[in-house]
């Protein structure tokens, strides 16, 4: 038996599959995640993939086991030309996967696909210990990001 | 001639003829905002309509003339038993209709508009300044924005 490697790790589009394979376990180290019904996670990966405005990608090893996710959506804009903006949200690498570099090759998909929607900038918000992190992956910090519960 | 008052003012979903009303000097004062063809931003503002995802709206006064905007959109997730996320986005008001509370209005039909779409939290990016403003309007201080321009 040997640890992952970089090289056995995929980093793919979110599929119906992952629902069983450990993608709310991952998400479940970020924030409250329940397991949805397969049927409900089903219809979301189908709506995302139909809508073509939201890309959520997951790291897998070669059992198909979710080690890494991360999401981005294209919000379109009426300022700078009407170019539109991408938003990362919901980066979370496994605790036991770390120094495998993948929130950033994660990331640098995702800027990849802002880039493909013609996006003038990519934003997100994060904590301030994982601000260090963020500017590795060619970010800088901005603005304050402010939050209302419901 | 009288000066503008609270309820001369319609706050209401952008429409095509916003074009011509003044809508991108408003954006204008907040970002760069280049007056779109007409027919790109009636492009827009139909696909807004239709996606039901994402609203846009302007405070007009009685000569249609508009003074305020604000948008939010909808994100959908995979956390939280797939509650959305409303982000608000773009929120300004002309520097000579300031005191009307217009913005203050507007955010909060965008946030009842977050409500009817069953999300559990909306939030924000603002610059430090207006964190006391934003706060009057039921929002906290919590993460640090971070941008790349592309």
């Amino acid at each position: 038996m040997t640890n992952s490697t970089q090289d056995q790790i995929t980093i793919r589009p979110v599929q119906p599959d992952d629902c069983e394979n450990g993608f709310f376990d991952i998400l479940s180290q970020l924030t409250v995640a329940p397991k949805l019904h397969r049927s409900t996670f089903t219809a979301l990966v189908d709506a995302q993939r139909a809508a073509n405005n939201q890309l959520t990608l997951v790291a897998v090893n070669t059992h198909s086991r979710v080690l890494a996710t991360g999401s981005v959506f294209i919000e379109p804009k009426f300022i700078r030309s009407a170019r539109p903006v991408g938003h990362i949200e919901d980066i979370v690498v496994d605790k036991d996967s770390r120094g495998l570099h993948l929130g950033k090759r994660i990331i640098l998909h995702l800027v990849d696909y802002c880039k493909t929607h013609n996006c003038y900038k990519v934003i997100l918000d994060c904590a301030d210990e994982n601000i260090a992190f963020y500017q590795k992956c060619g970010f800088s910090p901005k603005e304050r990001q402010m939050t209302q519960y419901l």
